[in-house]
């Protein structure tokens, strides 16, 4: 089987998003439904979410495990996989764990840039791994079936999480820094530690964590890939495109800001570059894939190797949540 | 001017226990009224205390700040200050700070015994200290006149906040671990910088923190305030008792273990002595601070320096809030 899996997208929902997905032939998408939501308004986003569902029913449905990724390629429709970008919605209770994956939670991160209730965000000055809830909840998630993400956590509180985490974990989105030294990337020695312990790492294109950027060419992007499979192997490396198409610039004011502070924080971005970046050319939404199998194969790898890197290895994972 | 202060008594409120504290001469008293509770939660204990306050308003009315001591004393009456044992109310909304102000908080800790979004607890493994919203806060809480207190807090985050905080923070009820070495208890260095930032530490007479739990002798306890002063001095020092006078033992399971944990957590206790412990036979209640007086006298106190302890020193401390 040949699948096409994005493990993140963050789009302005609508139709015609839907369309373009379908069009790039993915199989599934895991998608950012909250950053800083509390349970209730995490409740509010998931009836956002119903209604998208029914009115595109023709085009996606929601996805709770593997099997729904077959059904979407015999269907020829995109399964949708809910996710947080932070642990906001679990709030203080470990009972909400079981509760969000009820509404159809698959991956949450234990933190967004910012030490949480359960780690710390690689933007914090000292990283002191996982708390004692945090302990608790990985434990709790591992039992009804929520991935551990740590794509915007720090380095120990990662490590940590891949020790006690009886499943594999995921880092849905960011790039190996040895590439672009960015704070949202990662060590080799992490993403080695990662893979042999059967976790994956979802390959970013949200210019930020690219070498030059917008700039950045699809050569550059592919022989990255080559060198991260030398690290971690071919197959545990997939695309968690980071996507963020059509959204308005006060959404990532949202992302970056939460309600944490008085002052306005730019995160990756700066004062005078507050707003979404603009996607390099050959990504400029989910049909880029057809570009990036045409990039991995310029750079050498294999049919197998490329079906595995755009989808294959992610279903494989799936199937082990 | 004589000031009597307690402050921190969490008490199963009764109109009982507000006759106790003013039999023992108690012009002010600093009570938690939330541990975990979110803000909503916060909003229904500010009513059953306006409840309280109004049934009882001829022992008690909420204080404001220092001049409600003065009052308090001149009705013979006891000032209430309200105060946190957590952040949760605050939930992770900078704006909240301004809110629980205008609710009466006077105090509000930065963490309990685990993480928090603003700091370390003392039962973490690791102290990563004050996080980036936990700087936030923190000015937000000297801009609208809310103590930082420290008495759960681990280490570091301890001497973080004492450095960030622009006005001197509090360690409302613990005692020094020279003389008992528990986890809540503070080292000698702390104090020491605590004292020279113009910070206060309530001493407490919660069984856990003492030399010898419940059987610990008033001689002991007087020979450490004396040590304490050859450290701190003897102006940032005063009672925080702890006393949890008639609470049932399910309060500090909820204090323990919040919502935080599937398996239960005995935090200072044990599994053979979960509940509340007795209280040593000269601190059954606030009265015991006529105990205080003698034993204080007994250890070489002169009569302005019991006085600063027993109440002076919070005094002045609340006329810098």
């Amino acid at each position: 089987m040949k699948f096409r899996i994005d493990n993140l997208q963050y789009c302005n929902w609508s139709r015609k998003v839907f369309e373009i997905n379908r069009e790039a032939g993915l199989d599934a998408v895991h998608v950012t439904i909250v950053y800083h939501e509390d349970f209730k308004e995490l409740l509010s986003e998931t009836k956002k979410w119903e209604k998208l569902l029914k009115e595109n029913s023709d085009l996606i449905f929601l996805g709770k495990n593997h099997n729904d990724i077959d059904r979407a390629k015999d269907e020829n429709k995109t399964a949708i996989f809910f996710g947080f970008q932070n642990c906001s919605p679990i709030e203080d209770d470990i009972n909400l764990v079981e509760k969000v994956h009820q509404l159809g939670c698959r991956f949450m991160q234990l933190t967004y840039n910012n030490q949480s209730l359960l780690a710390t965000g690689c933007y914090e000055k000292i990283d002191s791994g996982v708390t004692n809830f945090g302990r608790e909840v990985i434990k709790e998630m591992n039992r009804v079936g929520i991935v551990v993400d740590m794509s915007h956590s720090a380095e120990k509180s990662t490590l940590d999480a891949i020790k006690i985490s009886e499943k594999p974990i995921a880092i849905t989105h960011a790039n190996p820094s040895f590439w672009h030294p960015a704070k949202r990337n990662k060590s080799s020695e992490l993403l080695k530690t990662l893979s042999d312990s059967g976790g994956i790492l979802g390959l970013s294109i949200y210019p930020h964590h690219l070498k030059d950027n917008t700039n950045c060419t699809l050569k550059s992007f592919c022989e990255m890939i080559a060198k991260t499979v030398e690290i971690m192997g071919v197959k545990n490396i997939g695309i968690g495109s980071d996507l963020c198409l059509n959204q308005p610039d006060k959404v990532v004011e949202w992302m970056r800001n939460g309600t944490w502070s008085k002052s306005k924080n730019y995160g990756e971005g700066s004062k005078n570059k507050p707003g979404f970046p603009k996607q390099p050319n050959w990504f400029e939404d989910a049909r880029g894939f057809k570009n990036l199998e045409k990039g991995l194969k310029d750079v050498g790898f294999s049919e197998i190797e490329i079906d595995g890197i755009l989808g294959n290895n992610w279903y494989n994972f799936y199937k082990i949540i």
